[in-house]
């Protein structure tokens, strides 16, 4: 079997969305993402500590969807090796040449064998890193990209397929009949690239971008809240079980999901521990006991193939979201968490 | 008529406990709380910028209760004018000894008009205030008292009863019929010594302490969740509208709502403005649009006359929490508020 | 004698600059002061959580100067009560119309004794609280005037003005022999609204501002280096030892002095007790050990008297600068404090 | 030519303290780390998010000493590729059993070209990790060892020793001669594994753990203080230009250096830019343009050779402490810094 591409991390989103001018509020005015270029159709955006082009493109369509999600690959030879191992895969993959994307060289892009439009590229225009431009930094700055999250009908063969392209997995959330509900998958060494949620799928369940305190994660709600937008806060601000890090979900105009996230840990050792979390431990998703609002676990984006149509959705056999809240409509603690070999901080 | 007493600010209360051993462990162990005495079957507890001896007792008893709200007056005479003026109102006063709680001088016990048992002193042994003793101060370190909130079912009496004692009002919610579902009333110059929230009352809806910063909030937070106990988070943690605080609200071993409270604004201008929030102001109680949990509206702990036995409880016309909530179950955002005239930050 | 007005409290500096434009870019484009109004050649500024007209006002003139320092009073009526005070003091006192600054009704204006042009006033234009508009807001935002800081030659006499004008005292630095280096004196319920810094006076030693929290301080310094501007930090950040307040100093263009402070303590309970600290702990002004920079000691803005020509200076005795700081350069850490009477803390 | 073996990241150091009981004040009471285990003569330390036996033994001798930097490499199988490596540099090369230090399986052991005592290994004892045990964690909780920063009187000859090793470059301080005063190298995605610091060498400069927040920081200081002990207080706290972390440099009780660092940057990319600093601008040791402490440059801790004799020292020809500062004693500002060339946020 070929070598899978060489991944270095989750590198930038392409959005489908309806109104350019109200994405634009929420990522550049409110969010206060770095606009890297402008056309009429698109937007270019990226963090402050980031100097690559870009690692958000909005584009204007009819509908909103996720059109490509990209990675870095470690080097332009690896765009060879991605061709070859997706052409074997049976999967559809395609050339993109060099400013296909404002911004991005030579790709290779296909779509994965659990659904996703996936772009690998090396080649990138470099822009200026703003990291000291604090006269520039508002006080909810956002440093970078961290990660993708997509839902999927079967979490375990996903699983499978980004284990096979070199990912590791940092956390799960299990029950004791070996289902898997949840995955956390890295390359770079943070908790993940990409996590995968069960669900009805292939969808989009959010893009995550990092920032470096959680002052700065609270300062956005405080901002939705004075300009009468806090409807655009969907869940948070809190602490996530897995991965340990402050969060807040919001959702664009569109509906599209956007985490804020911080201070997760480090996982570049080979032998980093992976967490397994029980489903029934209702601090996996908030380490503080919070309800997940049901809209999380409902709503994704639709993903569009490489000819730009919209993926077919299957519907998977358990779902977290019924399977971890009793008949009383409450999550359940986690009774005899110690005997049953599941607990916080269980290392595999 | 009669001067009311100079009162200068909320200065502890007294619970009733079931469990001296849970109550400690909640109130020392997780909250950092200084103890400056122990015994047998109470426990005198101080923040760490609070020189007095105690701004909460706990007290074993049978069943949980608030045994007592304590205000500080500005002089020992203030005593006489508090036993004139509540014998004139016709209520409950009776005179303490210095030592009838221990740390604390000569009192005067009153039950108010709007049913709550009172204690007004100004003698108070001394304690070392322990601000700048980093080394002791947890992450979640507290620094004071701030205020406390009582459930009563005529908003408008109670109102009315506190500013004729002298307090100024920094907030309210109201509706276009003028009715009044909550108020803030201060004496010292912060956004309350006392707030007044409509429901089955006379009860003790919350006791607040503040924290300096947001980061000692969220510790708390983290602290239950690691030790197991995040059931003991109730609501937040969030930032208020009404104060513009950021707030924590957590339920003790029996039940009472302790409040962690931090940030709110200065008000000891005699011309500071009162904000007028409407009640379908979804910002109001949350600055971010969360709903309020129903237990937050409906639980609150019982309290005790002078004698000790708890006061029976009266029903309100209107309940904030069927007014501000639509039929779909969601609180409703306020549509054209500039037009209605009432709007975030509308000064009376 | 005739009682003295009652003050409320530090409400706002009027400072002579000899460039509006760069007056204009420290205080606004990098501190983040709202413009209340401008003139051509005066600006009047509030921070986010102020809404009286101004608590600072740039005027534009041939040499840095102090103008004036403004307290306002409980009262209209307080007016009469000052002019007949400081009448029977024997200092220099005057009758200022309504408007005579932009924003500020009827005042009074003395020169007082100890050398600086002060007014008082209570009527002053209202405007919008700016305490829930996140969305204006810069991650270094201020929150409000805090207090003044002067130096003058004679703190034992300073003091006593003071405290005779109704000034409570939080803390001091003294030695064994009864001298009196500093003073902080409070109207208000936090530390000070006037601190005493013994050295060559009347002068100006600073004008402090409050943010809610220590990053907000932080970020001031991080926009300055991003601008190329550090020059402007002249101290700190760091920790007071008295006041306990997290600090940081500026100096604007024209050289006038401008901390930035937060999280001190409350001090409206009568009875609240009196921190002396040794001139020889080096404690005292940085709680971290940090030597004070030479120019903060010597330093400071001219005052003007009430016809705007500049106030003689005259020189201390003693000067803390010489006394804490040994032959070797560095200060001494305290021996033996607890022996000596004096520590952290120590309440008189 | 060999390839050198594959090093995952900084992973541990061995100092020699003189006195175990004042070192473990410092390091667990004050610092708050975690003890792994215990010795007569030894203590092995992790902070809360490492899950390998310890990032710090602390061993007894009669001499302040750094006895070994450890690095971890990818694989057990990378031993054979170091002692191969380090054979033909010709440099003393031994093999460790597992044990030799406890915690640590088997082990390379040289003594680098540049004269510092280096282990690698891979295999170690894994222990519990803490990260979300935030009852036990301070107000100062550390979460990983970032760094080492060593003194060498050659830099450009150390940064040719570790870009071969296969590090790469985040940034440097250099001059228009193209003479490198400083540079900061890694392995792992952050700015830095290792630092070259010019100077009197080979000498340990200090060793740095990460916080997740700034307040994390700060509290040590507020620690120190509490505790009459801020003379540990060597630098800042402040934010390095280089890097962009906030740090902070403490003193052990034997004077090795520590810094506390966090929020410095991704580099995981392959483009990564390398920053090149002016060593004339002053704010690429202290962005706020904060003096450096004289003691900063010039003390260091003595480092063992492989038989725990001390290695001689040798002088710089240029050093970065005096080309830096002007006639009068201060660092110079940047004239002229955009046409030069070099400038804050300069890629090469």
């Amino acid at each position: 079997m070929t070598n899978p591409p060489d991944v270095i991390r989750a590198a930038y989103a392409e959005l489908i969305v309806t109104d350019l001018a109200a994405a634009r509020w929420f990522y550049v005015d409110v969010l206060g993402l770095v606009v890297t270029a402008e056309e009429t159709d698109a937007l270019y955006l990226r963090a402050f500590e980031e100097y690559l082009h870009h690692s958000l493109v909005l584009r204007k369509g009819k509908t909103p969807a996720l059109a490509r999600l990209g990675y870095r690959v470690r080097d332009p030879r690896e765009l060879d090796v991605a061709e070859k191992y997706y052409t074997e895969l049976g999967v559809p993959v395609r050339r993109a040449d060099p400013g296909a994307t404002l911004g991005i060289g030579a790709a290779v892009r296909i779509q994965d064998p659990i659904g996703f439009p996936i772009e690998f590229f090396y080649d990138a225009t470099h822009t200026e890193r703003f990291t000291q431009h604090y006269h520039l930094q508002p006080a909810n700055a956002i440093s970078r990209l961290d990660h993708f999250n997509v839902t999927v009908p079967d979490v375990r063969s996903a699983y499978t397929y980004y284990t096979n392209l070199g990912f590791g997995a940092s956390e799960t959330i299990e029950d004791d009949e070996d289902n898997l509900y949840a995955a956390w998958l890295y390359r770079k060494s943070t908790v993940h690239d990409i996590a995968l949620t069960g669900g009805d799928g292939p969808r989009l369940h959010h893009i995550a971008f990092s920032s470096h305190e959680r002052t700065q994660v609270l300062h956005t709600c405080d901002m939705l809240g004075a300009l009468r937008a806090e409807n655009h806060i969907e869940r948070g601000p809190g602490r996530h079980g897995v991965s340990n890090a402050f969060y807040l979900y919001l959702r664009d105009p569109d509906g599209h999901r956007i985490e804020i996230y911080t201070t997760d840990y480090y996982t570049g050792d080979p032998d980093n521990p992976t967490i397994r979390w029980d489903v029934h431990d209702n601090r996996r998703r908030s380490f503080w006991g919070h309800e997940v609002v049901p809209s999380w676990y409902a709503e994704a984006s639709t993903v569009l193939d490489l000819d730009g149509n919209p993926v077919p959705i299957s519907s998977p056999e358990r779902r977290e979201s019924l399977v971890s809240v009793g008949a009383d409509g409450f999550g359940t603690a986690l009774e005899g968490a110690d005997e049953k070999g599941f607990k916080l901080g269980h290392q595999a």
